[in-house]
């Protein structure tokens, strides 16, 4: 047993080639995806100056920062790509081509207690559009969210996104309780968002908190969870003050959806307003219909993050789906590939004394394209013939001291169960 | 201009689309020699315990280190891989497959001076044969880098790699000044690594330095520079123990370098010792013939290193490849590949009416494989005929009033001129 110092810190992950293998096609599938909508993958570095990322909304996000004073700087490991992606936007605000339609696959960090599906790294696809005020932009993103299920082989009804918009509740909060307290408004969706971890009767207590910064008179606080049940929208229009923008843009959202052929995997939930407090308008998370594990994804439209940070107004929307949460329903829907080491080829020597022919063979047929696993060291024929039949590779090129004499190496074909000889130099 | 604080840390990089193309080009460069290879990808987490990097031997890498206290565990960024590949091995000495040929694309930290071709995060490609201790191995991952060079475009005049043996150096050494303190060698290697940069004067004061760990005397000093000044074999075997095995080790390398067709590419250099404490074999680094930049790869034999650790003893030997100075290098000779945003087609609705039918055009040619740009808002047609150009789309979908109500789509192939019509369902 190694030192613990030795093991990798605890949350964290190592990839061995079996692993890995696992993340790659992943990852591929969320590149297909992005790059099929014509979205460009971006990246920034994992450090960044810690203020990017500390805001005063009492997220979890910012109590679970790794951050560090380091030469007088105070960094942090990203918790989430879109500061950072924010921080790139704002920097070229002047020049960008709008809508600018960007994608990334990033490993972030967040200290907190590890539960299944969550460790203190995980690696998460993020896409975002920036320029786009109407909500053609985030229905292109679900409509994302789909593809990439349906590729993945998720049945459609395994997943479902559930849609609400934080203009619309604020709208109704702003119409009343919150009426001369509009700053409230984000921490109060820090509190609701913990709804179905900590129920009603905690989220009613928290916002009644009078050193927090809500406050709410509790008849107050109990409307504003009253205001979370609305399940359609017609329900939702009933509680909202009338003419409401958002509720048109929620309506049209649906509508789009309908034209990307995804209506029966949407639904309505006026109780989903996500933990990140820079949301603004539309918000959705993709969530497993047993109700086994978390959400798989979570986004939304954060229209004023680039001026909070300095910036000029661009609208924009985005989300994050984690490697974690998709893995899991993935291995408890029995969907995940066996994947093989890939080799086409393997070339053996007999001896030493066949090593440089093996070399000139393996590297013309590697000049060809092919995938060849140079046997290195003398091992029994049996065992390289046992390796590539497991890694499941097509031929066994054999150099023995007859062979190279003769300037060919023999070729077994492991499918034919053939044997035929092939020049070493051709 | 955004605060400081709102800008990537000093020394790191952002990539933009644009740079971000031109990364995946060539870690699709890296990956693909590496699969050819048939070594298989892995990854460890960014985040170490800091322990993992610490070591006694004076190397720059470990003075620079991103390190810091969290929840008192003292962590690091890595430096370089190496290491953490060497703690996933040990993890699983027992059951692993050996040898074992793993690569990494990496982005590693080292907190220091900028210059040329070198911030303060890299990325590395690293190669890494674990269980192989004859220099068939070393022979297998030059190789590696040649074909590398080679699907670049690099011409082979223009890279050529410098070769010695530390366990050379390290024979006459204990033959000679070291006999009765073997525990300098390591930082005398780091010494002798700088004299490229420091030149040979400075290095013997360093190797003389009564207060350091090597504190030889000025004549022992000098005997070691004489040692470096070896050009070929025969000089080295002419300075050497008679019948040392690091140099039958070197010659039977350059014998098997000439069978992977690369003789004339590299060559035998006493004073190449590389910077790593942990390197007992074969050293090697791969450098530009104009002089002009640093090392594009560095490499070697670390047979020692798992026991440094506490594991057991398995041989291995790798090589990191930098993404900075191979990209400097490839600018210079003007092989930097132009690399448009790709996208096959356009779908474009006149008026947000037509937005339903332009998203089912839009689904339909994303699941045939296409990548297709959902024209988001309204622009003038003409601004998007210019985006498609630049692009280099195929196809622009035009989906106005009268299109959508006969159920079509116009269809104008931007190569042959022309304007056709497709129902919009099949």
């Amino acid at each position: 047993m190694a030192k613990p110092t030795l093991q990798a810190p605890r949350g964290t992950r190592d990839f061995y080639p079996d692993e890995y293998r696992l993340r790659e096609w992943l990852f591929d599938h969320f590149r297909r995806v992005a790059k099929a909508c014509c979205f460009e993958e971006v990246d920034a570095p994992m450090v960044e100056h810690a203020e990017l990322f500390t805001r005063k909304a009492g997220e979890e996000i910012v109590q679970q920062l790794y951050h560090f004073e380091l030469h007088d700087r105070h960094l942090a490991l990203r918790p989430e790509m879109t500061p950072s992606i924010a921080r790139m936007v704002m920097a070229r605000a002047g020049g960008l081509r709008l809508p600018a339609r960007w994608f990334t696959i990033t490993q972030n960090w967040r200290y907190e207690r590890m539960t299944r599906g969550r460790g203190r790294e995980h690696f998460q696809w993020n896409m975002d559009i920036w320029g786009e005020p109407g909500v053609a932009a985030e229905a292109e993103l679900i409509g994302a969210v789909f593809q990439l299920l349906d590729a993945l082989g998720v049945p459609a009804p395994a997943v479902k996104i559930r849609i609400n918009s934080r203009a619309l509740l604020e709208e109704s909060l702003r119409a009343g309780v919150l009426a001369k307290r509009p700053e409230a408004f984000e921490p109060l969706c820090v509190v609701i968002d913990k709804l179905d971890k900590i129920g009603a009767d905690a989220v009613v207590e928290q916002l009644c908190d009078g050193a927090g910064p809500i406050g709410l008179a509790p008849a107050a606080a109990r409307d504003v969870v009253g205001l979370l049940e609305a399940r359609d929208l017609d329900e939702a229009a009933a509680r909202a003050p009338a003419g409401t923008p958002a509720l048109a843009e929620l309506r049209r959202l649906f509508e789009l959806l309908d034209a990307y052929g995804v209506a029966e995997r949407v639904v309505f939930d006026a109780s989903v307003v996500r933990g990140l407090a820079y949301y603004t308008g539309v918000v959705f998370e993709a969530f497993d219909t047993r109700g086994a594990l978390r959400a798989l994804c979570g986004g939304g439209r954060y229209d004023r993050l680039l001026e909070t940070l300095g910036g000029p107004a661009i609208p924009a929307a985005g989300f994050g789906f984690g490697d974690m949460v998709i893995l899991e329903l993935l291995k408890d829907l029995e969907l995940l590939p066996q994947l093989a080491r890939p080799v086409d080829d393997l070339v053996y020597a007999f001896g030493e004394d066949q090593r440089p022919a093996a070399i000139r063979v393996a590297s013309r047929l590697r000049a060809g394209g092919r995938r060849v696993e140079l046997v290195l060291g003398t091992p029994k024929l049996k065992r390289v013939l046992g390796d590539a039949d497991r890694s499941g590779a097509k031929r066994v090129f054999l150099l023995g001291p007859d062979e190279v004499d003769r300037g060919v190496a023999a070729v077994r074909d492991l499918a034919a169960g053939t044997q035929s000889e092939e020049p070493i130099e051709p």
